[in-house]
């Protein structure tokens, strides 16, 4: 439960929310955020009784605050969001908040199943701090989830958010992806700034890029594992789990891409795959916690029904690190 | 949010939970409940303002009492369950028991993502008066959730819950098979007392009864249109969303199975297949609902983002009931 | 069962045929071929050097010879009828007719991808002995056929076939699932006398059955594990690998369906589902093969792509049918 | 049926082949022939009797010989090769080898179900002029087609081929990812030089070329909706359905991809995808025909039961050109 203090500063959230972020677009000066750029989705870590570890999560933001991410991505699929509390969430974004430098953005992941419940969490999102709130598709009834249902679902809470709004499609958890005519009628509301797509078909971004180029609307590629390919037809940036451990590659592999070193970028997307599906599809996040833990961060144990990784799993997984040289 | 009455109940519920419910099986007199029978899933009424509306639950309740049903399902995938808050998954659930007599079993659905979560649900939905927990496999993660993790999962929960716990598959929804070999392991649980399962591969129940057959344990169709295969490869029962609106029929349908006339069962089956699948697949609970208010219940809105029929939808909906004899 | 007249219009239909196409039945004899019934789809046995062993195949048949089998069906899916040149599908259909009695009808797989490919071979099944021609969904462009593709490949197969015609649906094999409203529009055909379902979802197939009710159309279940529940809403027989191992227990299984013996039936489909899923979806042809030495039957090697089971599959196969008593 | 004269050049075609083809790399100079480039996959030309129509595939290849094309592709999906006969494929491809400059390469489909059968038709591909054998994966029995299988089956139709071997792998039409262990062991064989990947997973294509950098083998994408991003991440060209009708800006995004134009080459890419998928995933081979009609080449139509597009598919196709700016 957020205690006092923490309710004090989400009301001081909520006024510099009402107060900054949203005056942007709101007083009709009509610049956007830019979120263009890398985002770590960092993990929540517990501790060996399945607590949030508010210390080690500072711990780690202060580690990977050397490295020249645009931002953070809190409560993103790797944060476990379904497994936290509504207040937990917010705890964890109010933490975040104030451990992280004012440059740095910081998107909440505040969707839930409801419109209700998804505009809720996202106005407490804001009042905790959050720059933007990036917001998956519902899933549950996911067959229902046509271009008609999502798109008046993110209109309501775009309409109703004080801050910026990012729409997040990621597949492999939902089931879904949410349909490029969505995205491209979404891309028209002022409050709606971007996507972050997940699903890895380059194809399909391309088309979002292409289709939206006359809106003020970025795409963020959802991996690092098309990352490079992602830059190449138009995202601007990515949010990527690998970032949790290497950080300063991928932000590396950013600025090789910006400045149109494709031959070295290349070469660098290519040692960075392994890895990536490593801690995603195949390993998942006990796969990225295990690799945080390698690789001097905390990672520690996820919320059941996430279980360890076995040891021959463990093994594998190192595997496909060391034999890309980075360990 | 529950009342001081609610609450007050609850903490009546609780301790007649633990004194009599979980005794049968606790104290080794080795009897699980009896689930064998058919079940509405119920839905939740919501008013033009998408507040739950438990006079109309209530209303619903009382005209689905006439039905020689074995007990009422409370929040499976059709309660939209993912849309209330924890208060008013436990105070749908606190109304329901107490409109419903006491010789009718609440089956309450209490799956959450995590498996704490799920606990804390599930020895809750015990505390309003559930007799037996239904717990839909998480779904998030569900390319993490093997045998093992959803053994731990249900092992958990069964082992802290106060009231016995039936399994529930429900692929469509969650894109997530339970595997037969962790429905086997798990039906050794001495709390745990079936498995609803939603996929309508008769294959597959037929192999669960096979291998659980030295087990107390019980197998539920999961829909109304594979309702005559399940029996015949020994189910014993059903919640049907189609019971919502053809109560009788679906009692019917039980009764003729049961008795062993299953030539009659075969045409009134048949007649049920059109209706079901235009109530559950084709125009889910929006169409459930929408069927409601033609057999005299009350259905109404669903929450968002689940969105109303169309007036082709509808009418499409009214010839599956139409073109077999319903409406 | 064929009587003396039917073969007689059998022959007049051939030459018919041969000068017109179309036949027997469209002279107003107005009776349908009635194709209820068990059926192995026998294997093709191949030498070590992968010819078709012409020998072993009349062998294997005249041991499935005695049993009560409606029929045989050759170059289903499990006759690996996609490796044989088109000379040899017919020659190997020319032998089992030959080595077949006249009362076992012999239904032929003829499907190709094109729809003259099919009726050519359609029309050669025919000439070369065929009672019926089982058709499969054409399958490598399967995402372009519609409901109107597949009417009117049927269509037109079913106009020029000199035999009856049974629509086949594999979606295991073909990623295409017959859709029903294809099958109900083509049982209006003369010449369509019914359907193979492989894809064992009872929901369809008791909704065939439903809506084709006022047709001569029959639909036979297409695999052993959900055979009971098939009969049970009112399918009329099977296409069973699992036939060519377990020929006596699957036909015990009709007969108990057919004589209203559920109970038994329902053991004993119990105990066929795991050795059924063995010798199909789990080890495929290799494993269904294997089996066949294993009784008594000459199983013998695959044509290459398909591999030999592995010694540890060979293994859990064997556990298959050991665990269920059958070995 | 292939006559006299094409079977004298077939003979010519075997020792050309024995003679030379084969002869670089298998007399050990270690050359593989360099497949980079862009290539359309020509359609088959039909009469209105479905008959093959030589005379317009001629007049195609000669139009589309005024572009920098690398070569063409013969009977890939494109080329309806399923419905062909094993004559007309051999006639099919050396009347293209005739239309063409020697300088241009023939890249001849010549996959077929069975390991035989694909060895077979790739010598007889040889023997008419193919300069390489493009080979699908065997997709019936998909389910088995495992790692083990499919390099069995590779491996022996490169060793049995007298030209080089291009992999190919297409899940739209056969369910079946080529897995990339796969793909890498089989990059070691001397007589396969490169893959066709048209699965649009460029993660997958990146780690493909990755994992073989120490091998001489070439990636194509498999369609031009993905093809900058194939080059960003290394691939060496495209096989390009929309190559047929937009054949100069195919090859202009290629050079811009060489020449390291990528902001030009996103701008262009961007305007191709939607066209792409309209002839490739969303029309099919009738909606590249149709094109092929409007842009001045012979369409035509398809053979069934490949079906002609209706008025408004026909409509929404022209859209997706005009939209674009290419109609």
């Amino acid at each position: 439960m957020l205690g006092p203090r923490v309710w004090s500063s989400v009301r001081q959230g909520l006024s510099r929310a009402l107060s900054s972020t949203v005056g942007g677009w709101a007083s009709g000066e009509g610049r956007k955020v830019d979120i263009s750029g890398i985002y770590p989705p960092v993990t929540t870590p517990f501790t060996a009784t399945a607590e949030v570890d508010y210390g080690k999560l500072e711990e780690n933001l202060h580690k990977l605050g050397t490295f020249p991410f645009r931002g953070f991505v809190v409560q993103g699929s790797n944060g476990e969001f379904p497994f936290l509390t509504s207040s937990e969430r917010l705890e964890v974004v109010s933490r975040v908040r104030q451990a992280l430098p004012r440059d740095k953005l910081l998107l909440a992941g505040s969707g839930c199943e409801s419109t209700q419940a998804t505009v809720e969490m996202t106005v407490s999102m804001a009042q905790v701090g959050a720059d933007a709130a990036m917001v998956v598709t519902p899933c549950y009834y996911h067959g229902r989830m046509n271009s008609a249902a999502l798109i008046h679902h993110y209109t309501k809470v775009a309409d109703l958010s004080p801050i910026p709004v990012v729409l997040y499609s990621v597949p492999a958890n939902t089931g879904l992806d949410l349909p490029v005519d969505a995205a491209v009628t979404l891309s028209q509301h002022p409050n709606i700034v971007g996507i972050k797509d997940s699903g890895g078909d380059v194809t399909r971004i391309g088309l979002i890029v292409h289709k939206t180029r006359r809106q003020d609307f970025q795409v963020l590629a959802g991996s690092a594992g098309f990352l490079l390919a992602s830059y190449a037809v138009g995202a601007v940036g990515g949010v990527c789990a690998l970032a949790n451990v290497l950080g300063a590659q991928v932000c590396q592999l950013e600025r090789l891409c910006l400045t149109g070193q494709w031959e070295d970028a290349q070469k660098l997307q290519h040692r960075l795959i392994e890895p990536n599906t490593a801690v995603t599809q195949r390993f998942g996040i006990p796969g990225l916690k295990k690799t945080m833990d390698w690789f001097g961060y905390y990672g520690g144990p996820c919320r059941a029904p996430l279980r360890e990784l076995s040891a021959p799993q463990e093994e594998a997984l190192r595997l496909d690190f060391t034999s890309n040289g980075w360990l």
